[in-house]
């Protein structure tokens, strides 16, 4: 990861504080339980992009408050947000992997993922809890009511294939939402004007659903061995993708297999070439690049400083990776 | 559960403030995803004993501070801490009913009771961060993690009898936790002495240990149309309890079979019959009615007031109920 971030320099500007960050986190179990130590050791020795917390940091830049230890706060409150629901997640998705690494459920089991989560959820809102502006708290706590109603949405929703519409509700709320908190978090935390606030926001929101598209292009076309995950993951699932519900409008007798669960390897192998032989992955990807668009137009109001080129760092590099 | 309160005179001093948290409770969904709204209804249409609460708004009226919407944001918060950790909690345990009342995990779904109580604990945090005081805010913190880490210790804990300390540090997480938590929490919010929250603390932890002790003896001996739970359930599940442990003292030969999990009817039968023959349930009574003395000695040193007639009142009734 270390190796990663050295890569790109959106990282540089605010590395310092990424550093804290990390050893932050690392620290997250000390005094608690010896499994839920073990478990934070498990999920935060190797960090990941880190790309929320960087996002709170560089929109923090956007106002003249410096409270280092208070943004350091959100950033990881946000960050443990991101992670129990990831580790609830894991459980719901009977996920054995998750960038290459075992996840909770898989090291340990479903009760012990179960609570971890909780822990975490835990950890997050005491830390948020202490943060001086309350509207910044509400934020926090309406980032986890969108996440659960997201997460509710995708496990209580009938069979068929989403429309696109429901698509993006959905991952507005279980991905655009907390870059949205981040950026917008961050700048309220600095005292920055209401206006850039708005922006950041703004940015934040069209972000999430750029990152969220293209992860879901990625898991369809993307090499395994880059993507750190299992390609086609999400049609062995039956979790239905922008690429898919495009796929589906060329080819309609699709949807009932795209949606079907318990894929056998082979049905899965076949789905993906069918899939990749319609347009749907490239108009997925159009509909990226123009959310990416947005994202950076929503910048145009703050003032050309080198937080805002990193920014827009961030956005070439949320469609571009592959991984 | 109107009737049952009406009985209890305890309950009475503080009825109006029962009432509008019982409005709140059911409001809790309001806005949220329709099956959020749905489990809110379920879990909050009859409510339970509130014996939480009511501590909350009794302890509350030792301190001069009477911001009654405070007040009631702590107990509501506490209440939904209680809540989610036992929504969660069942998923855990595999339970299929809660006094009676089937569970959310077996009306939906695993996967739906764990999004349910993260919504729960999301709402708890939401209400405990606007509290006026930093220290009420830690408690409700600290609560969660007390939980999170008994139910972990349940979990992971190896596959033998525990000692009787170790019993007695997981209900302290598990149950005395929070009895305590309301009982400072209410006070502090109050501005009371801090002799006088310390000795609604401590009155809150005993209670605590002789509730989850009696509950636990009611498991063993209770007739199931007054429990309102499944007697020889603990048996059931290999749950070891207090009584269990004493039993074991006497017919250590009882212990692997206390601890083994998924007994037939038949052997949970001959287990109940083994138990009720040894001192063991006696034993364990005897215990709780120690933590009720306790627990009232623990409240000398406060006002001879009606709410302290009514404390009183409460440690009488957890030791002596039939459910």
């Amino acid at each position: 990861m270390q190796a990663t971030r050295g890569e790109l320099s959106f990282y540089s500007i605010v590395e310092p504080e990424l550093r804290e960050l990390e050893r932050r986190l690392k620290d997250v179990g000390r005094g608690g339980h010896p499994t839920f130590q073990e478990a934070v050791t498990h999920l935060f020795s190797s960090s990941g992009k880190l790309l929320r917390p960087t996002l709170v940091f560089l929109a923090a830049r956007f106002g003249p408050g410096h409270d280092r230890q208070v943004i350091l706060n959100l950033a990881e409150s946000l960050e443990l947000v991101h992670t129990a629901s990831l580790v609830h997640d894991d459980i719901v998705d009977r996920a054995d992997l998750r960038r290459n690494v075992p996840t909770v459920n898989a090291t340990w089991s479903d009760d012990v993922a179960l609570i971890i989560g909780d822990y975490l959820f835990a950890k997050a809102y005491a830390l948020a809890a202490v943060l001086p502006k309350p509207e910044v708290i509400a934020i926090v706590a309406q980032t986890v009511f969108a996440l659960c109603d997201g997460e509710l949405e995708e496990v209580i929703a009938d069979a068929g294939l989403p429309s696109e519409r429901e698509y993006f509700e959905r991952i507005e709320l279980k991905t655009a939402s907390l870059y949205a908190a981040c950026c917008q978090g961050g700048a309220i935390l600095a005292d920055a004007d209401p206006e850039h606030v708005a922006a950041l926001g703004a940015f934040g929101t069209s972000l999430g659903l750029a990152f969220q598209i293209t992860d879901d292009v990625l898991d369809l076309v993307g090499h395994e061995d880059e993507f750190g995950k299992t390609v086609g993951r999400d049609l062995a699932e039956g979790m239905a993708t922008l690429p898919m519900i495009y796929a589906a409008e060329e080819r309609p007798e699709l949807a009932p297999r795209f949606v079907a669960t318990q894929k056998a390897a082979d049905e899965v192998r076949e789905l993906l070439r069918a899939v990749r032989a319609t347009d749907g992955v490239e108009r997925a990807r159009k509909r990226a690049l123009a959310l990416h668009d947005d994202a950076t137009r929503a910048l145009d109001g703050l003032p050309a400083r080198v937080e805002r080129e990193a920014l827009l760092e961030i956005a070439d590099f949320v469609v571009s990776r592959v991984r």
